[in-house]
């Protein structure tokens, strides 16, 4: 399997090759490969590498695991793992390392499918927003092609609205302390050459208050039953600041995101990360050396939580592969009714 | 006049001599010296210095228009500057230099006094707000004794707790794009042992949701009439989510930050700095370099609004060197009558 390092964007546009599943373990913990989505099917194409070497049962529960417990809030990942386990299990142990690739391979293909499909939905918001043809959309950390198979979550409206004529320019938070929005989607909106401008994460409040935001998409690593939303550090102050200055926020969920089994948002695991993402930044030193500067005084104590819960109520709407829904479990259920 | 070149804490503490008026104009312009009281300061000794070159009225008045356009936002610059010039007006030329050095020094003076009662007034509020003898307060930016004469104003309660035996906590903004408080506060914190935690922007909303934070309380750079704060970007969505969050929301204004010529913030002129404090970092590489490094594509364009408005309904109340008072115009007058 081949991957991006995404570490080592913008500066650095690097492959590697995944060939274990220890390989995948320490991709997606080390964060080479990060965004909900990918980290799903990436895990799923790890358990096909793990039942290469080894096919049993509990060769396929230990991989599970330690894939499981590489990061703790996005569900897409246990999501993946489940669904491989579902579809190699009944097999004799011949065929199992085919058939994990043959469902982690669907799972890739239908999560480019579930994008469009988002990003068709979204654009329809996109349009209405948009104001004598040109709509401003603010988004937090990267809900890109690079956090998913193609398209992305929060971004793929953005490109269909892009590819559509419509005048887009995207308000892109830099999103400390990893930098996403810095490093992947103004490296991403780039590539595909979409407007953008990039800004500190406290700068959006202001640009909403000023009239300068249209919308806010953002993507998701976890949606509780009830439509509270667990995404990226800093994302529910920019809900709440949405809701003070009546700008529309939404959340472009797959359903592979949904955890029904949480009745709201409070029980949702919150990674806590290491403190030196906050203490030190990593950036490129003239044109291409990559280096980490420390920001704060030696010996400082920093807290790093990597996601906090935006609840239902600060949410416009759910942008899901069915449709729009309302943040809650009616609106939910009335895309999904096989959750009832 | 010796100040502390700010641009280079928390690695370096570098004292830095200023001889002449343009000295003092490219200190505040370059960031050397900020914070709203200390640039009102360092503004007034620079006059006393163009005036030892030239008493004339003339001199005094271009020295004047130098001095108050280095930083836009930042009320206490045009009122000290108006003090010096109402202090040195009515003199003979050959005193003027005399009577501008003695009126910067009593102002240096009374920003102390000013400070020091601000901190009482707030020690009452964390005694309050303490909890089995404990307390955490968030702030942002730096409001500490780095920039003002000494205590600082939305840190001066802190340090009166902490020397009173409050077990007091302070969490620590980071503060993008310039990190003044992963730099600055988290320095001076360091350097009177009180503990304290940095965080990124984004993590204040999560803690306060989580019952991690007391209070907040902030600086100021302009208030209007009716109580709006002009304060660092980002202050606007720590002040939306405590109030989301049922978290007193407290603004340290010495008086000399209000302008009662203003009915409102919307007329606050807000600074808009170089795109370059987005798209690079400083810090130390090793041990002592200290350098800049690029953390985003090359060719990005990015915008740097420097602070934004928190308006009034937001406040929990304003901190001044008379007392407390609700941020609002009646509230304002109660405690400075001679303003009616």
């Amino acid at each position: 399997m081949r991957i991006i390092d995404q570490r080592l964007l913008p500066h650095q546009l690097c492959f590697v090759t995944l060939n274990s599943v220890d390989d995948v373990v320490a991709a997606i913990r080390s964060m080479q490969v990060r965004g909900a989505p990918l980290i799903g099917i990436t895990a799923a194409f790890g358990l096909a590498l793990a039942l290469r070497v080894d096919p049993s049962d509990q060769a396929l529960q230990h991989a599970a695991a330690l894939l499981s417990e590489t990061r703790p809030t996005a569900v897409n990942l246990r999501w993946a793992i489940d669904e491989v386990i579902g579809a190699v299990s009944s097999y004799p142990y011949s065929v199992r390392a085919d058939a994990a690739y043959e469902c982690a391979s669907r799972l890739l293909a239908a999560d480019e499918v579930t994008n469009r499909a988002i990003g068709e939905h979204g654009l329809r918001l996109l349009r209405e927003a948009a104001r004598d043809g040109r709509v401003n959309v603010l988004t937090h950390c990267n809900a890109g092609w690079l956090a998913t198979s193609e398209w992305g979550t929060a971004l793929a409206p953005i490109y269909l609205a892009h590819d559509a004529g419509i005048e887009v320019h995207v308000w892109v938070d830099e999103t400390r302390p990893r930098n996403q929005g810095a490093s992947l989607t103004a490296w991403e909106l780039a590539q595909r050459g979409v407007p953008h401008t990039l800004i500190a994460d406290n700068a959006g409040g202001h640009l909403m208050q000023r009239g300068a935001v249209e919308l806010c998409i953002v993507g998701a690593d976890r949606v509780a039953r009830n439509g509270d939303v667990a995404n990226k550090i800093g994302t529910y102050m920019k809900a709440v600041a949405a809701r003070d200055c009546g700008v529309p926020f939404y959340v472009a969920v797959p359903s592979a995101t949904i955890d029904w089994s949480l009745p709201n948002g409070s029980a949702i695991p919150i990674e806590e990360r290491s403190a030196d993402e906050v203490l030190y930044v990593q950036g490129a030193l003239g044109t291409d050396e990559i280096v980490s500067v420390r920001v704060a005084p030696e010996g400082t104590v920093a807290l790093n939580p990597a996601f906090d819960v935006t609840p239902a109520r600060l949410i416009t709407g759910l942008l899901t592969e069915r449709g729009e829904c309302a943040a809650s479990e009616a609106g939910l259920l009335g895309l999904f009714p096989e959750r009832q």
